[in-house]
């Protein structure tokens, strides 16, 4: 039964599709329009809402940090309208045609910019998801349909409802924006085989769902998360930078993907950096994990074993080991690093160049923090999450990566010898 | 035992695949020609592995295509080694960045393109695809791991014992062309779920093969194949390129994907054009299935049904159906192609575009032959196959489509506020 509702909106998303992905841009930007100022006009019924969603967590004893995730203030509410706004005066990138070449028998060949067609999102707690999603996939015009976590039922339910009616006002499609109602499991199980209709999943949250979903879909996914990330300390750098920037990557928000996980320092630079990063994390609250090394100049902190390397503490906890040489940190980061984010601070040309050849990872940075890898940090002027996998898209996702492309040919009645 | 040895086989890949990464073009083409070498020195011995394959085919009963697919003869191991040399001259996409921006806060960030790791390929029959595979993955930086089919595995296994050993005489890693010499299914079970140390997956061959993949790879996997193709002969084409066009795109290679199945007539150019190109077509030996209204025209040819629209013959049998406007045929061309290749013949500038913008497939022509869907054909200088899907690639994919990108960030100390 479930199985077939979920084909049933599967059906009216692809239908949605065709019409979207051949509107004009300035009609997809009036539908964002119209979706702002209703989420601004229905604010309070989407916090009352968002009231019983956060009393039915308290109840189930959720921690504060994900109450916080999911509760919607005003100003929050009014964030999320901004977005939406924001994206109408981002340029549109369907239709685009970088360059047609001419073939030696007059054939044109060009590649299109096109909507993907049905995009499947799969998220947990944060509720500003379901716009952020809904308002990038109709300025790129695909289809979406969205499956929040069970936390934010009732918040999801609300903006959806909204944010839907608005842009069947402005002449959208009504399937443009659907959400999944049910909070049953298996609806996710269908979702992810629906490969007859979806074109693509977006799993959001933590490791067991994105494990989940790259296990069991048949549904092409655009992998998002998991961010094991390092700084590196050359031998050659500039000492207050490399404070900065390890202080910056770990603390300025230490439940993000992007802030640093384990620091390597070259041990040339072990004896002066460490201390002064040490005082100054500590200071800042983190509790440090260190090698051998790290721990016979830093001896109050605890001893980082190998599950200290794998692990995305997503906290205020930092693993410090020291090395021998550039080629040690490189080896170091591809053997416990998630292919996110890697920083090397560095005074030495060759070893800079070195480090972005050799390490293997969405992001790759001489002299500046982890933290910037961000779709709005990159200028992309929107992101729909991170991609950790290598293919379509790696990084910071944004508008382009929301599309696929399609070869067009020009011909006068060319015909194959 | 067996799902080891595949493991075994991809984390040897991994590491091969690192050095290969960082390697300049001139080594790599330098062991591409090596290759080259081998392959013309060694003919004989591929032969009479070949010569294994064809009896023990015969043995079997294989059809005559399929033992001229698996045939290898002395031109063709040529052909298999210009191959290689070609590549040659084909500039590497590896480490090159587009363009760098520069930030309001002064970092530069720009995209590097950058192999994509370790490429399994699973096909079937044609040895060639050994060679091509390897030529391509090696040119990109990449390692690959081989899985061709049964009927063809002593000559895959001469072919690739001679590349492999001659790519590592030019100084590339020993793992970095692999193949799996066992014959049992379990291998490819084991393969498709290989996440661990395959980056992707390119299955090529028949829709059996391709839908047992997708289906059950944990893996990526770049869709490449099935191409129920279509022409429409618009109200106002001409005649005599409508007819030269319908029947290069059925006849010139009917086994093939880009080759075209169904032909969409607009009413108004039926009863002058259908009898022009059946006389055309029933010359060439094709044999005719229409509509009611076809059989109006066309009163010998036998009845088409929603079957025959739905099929990919990829012989010498074509479908025609007879419609009222444009509108009606992308809607046909929506409900039974597969996303391949469509073409409209029109003398018509309104409906050219509305064509373009309104089917969805890998390529959309315009007064062109469906059979120019090829990578050699749109100047890719290579092709690794066809990809009917929306994400990484669509369409023919040469060089580029074997790489993916990182970010790359120069900074001079930025933190994040």
């Amino acid at each position: 039964m479930l199985k077939r509702e979920i084909e049933e909106m599967g059906k009216k998303a692809k239908e949605a599709a065709k019409v979207l992905a051949v509107l004009p841009s300035c009609k997809k930007d009036k539908a964002l329009k119209k979706m702002a100022c209703a989420l601004r006009e229905k604010k309070d019924m989407i916090m009352e809402a968002n009231d019983r969603d956060m009393t039915e967590g308290r109840e189930k004893g959720l921690s504060e940090a994900l109450l916080d995730r999911l509760l919607l203030t005003a100003e929050r509410i009014t964030e999320m309208a901004d977005g939406l706004e924001a994206l109408t005066a981002l340029p549109d990138p369907v239709g685009k045609v970088d360059s047609l070449t001419t073939r030696p028998n007059g054939l044109q060949v060009g590649k299109m910019q096109v909507p993907l067609g049905v995009v499947g999102m799969i998220y947990e707690a944060r509720p500003n998801v379901t716009v952020d999603a809904a308002g990038l996939c109709i300025k790129t015009g695909n289809a979406v349909i969205l499956r929040g976590g069970s936390e934010a039922i009732n918040s999801n339910l609300a903006i959806s409802k909204v944010i839907s009616h608005a842009a069947e006002q402005a002449g959208l499609p009504e399937e443009s924006v659907q959400l999944i109602e049910t909070t049953h499991r298996d609806a996710v199980g269908a979702m992810i085989r629906l490969n007859q209709y979806l074109d693509v999943l977006i799993p959001r949250g933590g490791a067991g769902l994105i494990n989940m979903v790259l296990e069991n879909a048949s549904v092409p996914v655009l992998e998002t998360g998991v961010g094991n990330c390092h700084v590196y300390i050359d031998g050659e750098a500039q000492l207050k930078m490399a404070v900065d920037i390890t202080v910056n990557s770990k603390v300025q928000r230490p439940g993000v993907c992007n802030a640093a996980e384990t620091l390597l320092v070259h041990k040339d630079m072990a004896e002066e950096f460490l201390p002064l990063v040490g005082k100054e994390l500590l200071q800042e609250g983190v509790e440090l994990r260190g090698c051998e090394k790290t721990r016979a100049i830093l001896p109050h902190i605890s001893k980082a074993d190998e599950e200290d390397y794998e692990t995305e503490f997503l906290d205020l906890i930092l693993a410090i080991r020291v090395v021998n040489h550039l080629g040690e940190a490189i080896d170091h980061i591809q053997t416990y690093g998630s292919g996110h984010t890697e920083a090397i601070v560095t005074e030495s040309y060759t070893n800079s160049r070195a480090f972005l050849a050799g390490v293997d990872a969405a992001a790759v940075n001489v002299n500046a923090s982890t933290r910037f890898t961000d779709g709005f940090q990159y200028g992309l002027g929107a992101e729909i999450g991170i991609s950790t996998q290598k293919l379509h898209a790696r990084g910071p996702m944004g508008l382009e990566e929301l599309t696929s492309t399609k070869f067009i040919v020009y011909g006068d009645g060319q015909i194959r010898e």
